[in-house]
């Protein structure tokens, strides 16, 4: 039976595993709105206020009793009488008697019996104390009424939103200087393999520096998490069961990147296995790079094993570190990933039955862009810093047409 | 004559203005690799060792010299010694005579002699020393040359590249612990406006919080810029004046958010007007919302007057304070913004001749998504909360119609 008959699909995979850590989210925490940009709401936010609390001007121009313009158009002024000016971020003194009207500027308070504003491009002066009104207007027109924004009570934004420049806005507009957001998850990364050695080593022949635990670590950052290196060990089934064992007491999720060889990364399920019920979920998926992957949870904390190799390790994280961090950040409005529709500048063949995921450049190619894959005979890091972004080609596909319009995710 | 054709288009605009502010890319500092998530690149990375610098298999299997396996098929294997097994993270002690194999893991550094490796799925024990090579392969097959990812005095990442997850890793793998960015240009923010107060005090009626500083510094955070605000001034030349000169001596870049009155706003120009040559270079931009929008140079650092309006303000930042720091920043690499193209939901009309970018909500519509414009009669920032994006409209459009496949820049 061919193999990808057998794997599952990353779509399974995250189906599979995702329920399996259960409600896992990390509790909550008070911040300071200021810092807040990019953390995820844990609570529902509720005004305690309408926006506006006032009824405002969207216009300069003349705030009127609409009725009193009624009738008034070019042929046909209505002449009506100042009762003042409306002063910027005061209360008006007066309030509008029949046949008066006051001048206000943009953003200014209605006054008391106004129920609408005339733009000044519709009004000439007339006698002093008198303004000429050129165009009728409806109740309400030009005016921005209590509560239109948003209503005392109202869910204004809902737990497990990402907080972006506009809802920090929101939070201030209504007056909050803090806000509950889920604490940042703590992820342990775990490298393993007795050729890895850390950033500062110079290499011996054989060896090479650890590249996945800096990947990682930027990945879980950008994600909202708070990545924790917990070093590399070597390809011994003790001391990376001790080192499981204590990242997940420390900390709320692992991943472990293994050696790539098949000897390897099964010892690397076995620890993983014996490190908490029900462990080893998911071994092995069906899409390229990544096909070694394990998804496990050890007591309702996730663990992931990555392939050691980083083009793979980074790609993987995308499909499933992401998705398992937005678990535990309790992230509920669905993500809207990062993308764009480019015409593919070759043909590229595909093993149907698997996933693929492709490097590729964008270049500006006149309305639309040009996506190039990048290839290579195996996972070179720096080519996936050449990359703008990763091409999917569906499992159903045995491939693409040069000229085709594919979609992009930006790396 | 029609006020869009007088007003510059928001792309005219940015040319005109962008050069204005000459070369002003902030200077270099070196930072550890592992803060430097979203910093810019400010001097090529070169490197100084080539990437792998031993040959490595790409395949768990044997090391050969490929010629001893010409000819070799299912029906006719080649018999070959076996000379040791390389360990993995180090040398090899021995080097392959003609007829020789050594068995090796995927990553493992080929022995001297071997040029190639045989998968192990092509392989089946012989004799005890020996093993039954099933397959040919070609000299350099399944393994990973010297120099194949990175050759030593190469410019792995160029100036002026925001570094990604990707280029973190590329940094490790070749041992740079530092890297020199450039540092974050501190951005002032100054609120103006008579009805304006802080986030914490209680408005009195005709009163509204500062929303702007708010939305302001989370996107210029956002977009790798330092924001330091500089308070919120009254309606007064004097102060704004005295605020902007502040502003100006212990910043690279000044933004005022002005009242939303038409008076108002020509106070603010000419205050900005005053503060620097050559002062003023655009007011006012052929786009809705952001029409009153005011680009400036004072003494070669940029000055931007937005509209006090939240939401214009807001989305006005996107298309001129973002190129304005990625200026700043020295960030070479065209940006390929973030965007989804989407079904449109309903008509939406477009008066000709300027430029609309209109909020809207997404939902997933089958493979694609359906967009949902946000229509409302002023500019509420919790509208923007509840948008996912922005829908453009280009100036030449009268509108769009439902069913229509647009582009959506998420927010």
């Amino acid at each position: 039976m061919p193999e990808f008959l057998t794997l599952l699909s990353p779509m399974e995979a995250l189906t599979r595993w995702l329920p399996a850590f259960g409600e896992a989210v990390c509790e909550s925490e008070e911040i300071e709105i200021i810092l807040a940009l990019g953390r995820v709401t844990s609570r529902p936010v509720v005004a305690d206020h309408p926006l506006p609390d006032f009824p405002r001007s969207t216009m300069d121009g003349y705030a009127v009793r609409a009725v009193d313009t009624f009738g008034a158009g070019d042929g046909l002024p209505a002449y009506i009488a100042l009762a003042g000016e409306v002063p910027m971020g005061g209360q008006p003194v007066f309030a509008l008697e029949p046949g008066q009207a006051a001048l206000i500027h943009t953003g200014g308070m209605l006054p008391e019996n106004a129920d609408a504003v005339v733009m000044l491009e519709y009004t000439q002066p007339a006698r002093p104390g008198e303004v000429e009104i050129l165009r009728a207007v409806a109740p309400a027109e030009n005016v921005i009424r209590v509560g239109e924004d948003v209503q005392t009570g109202q869910i204004v934004i809902p737990a497990g939103v990402r907080l972006r420049p506009a809802e920090i806005g929101g939070l201030a507009a209504l007056g909050f200087q803090k806000i509950q957001v889920t604490r940042q998850p703590r992820i342990a990364i775990i490298s393993s393999g007795d050729e890895i050695v850390p950033l500062k080593a110079t290499p011996l022949p054989g060896q090479v520096r650890d590249i996945n635990s800096h990947t990682l670590s930027a990945l879980i950052e950008e994600k909202g998490g708070l990545p924790l290196r917990f070093g590399i060990m070597p390809d011994d089934v003790g001391a990376l069961r001790k080192a499981l064992d204590r990242a997940l007491d420390e900390t709320d999720a692992v991943i472990i990147t293994a050696g790539s060889s098949a000897s390897i990364r099964d010892m690397t399920a076995q620890v993983i296995q014996q490190s908490g019920a029900p462990g080893v979920i998911v071994h092995g998926v069906n899409v390229r790079p990544g096909k070694p992957t394990i998804l496990a949870v050890c007591d309702l904390k996730p663990v992931v094993g990555l392939p050691g190799n980083p083009v793979s390790a980074l790609v993987i994280a995308g499909l499933f570190v992401t998705p398992m961090l937005e678990r535990l950040l309790g992230l509920k409005r669905p993500r809207v990933q990062a993308q764009v529709t480019a015409r593919l500048s070759l043909n590229i063949a595909s093993q149907a039955g698997r996933e693929d995921w492709i490097p590729v450049t964008l270049s500006a190619d006149a309305d639309d862009f040009l996506a190039d894959p990048i290839f290579f005979k195996s996972n070179l890091i720096f080519n996936l810093v050449r990359a703008d972004g990763l091409l999917y080609i569906p499992a159903d596909s045995t491939g693409l047409t040069a000229g085709e319009n594919v979609r992009i995710y930006l790396l």
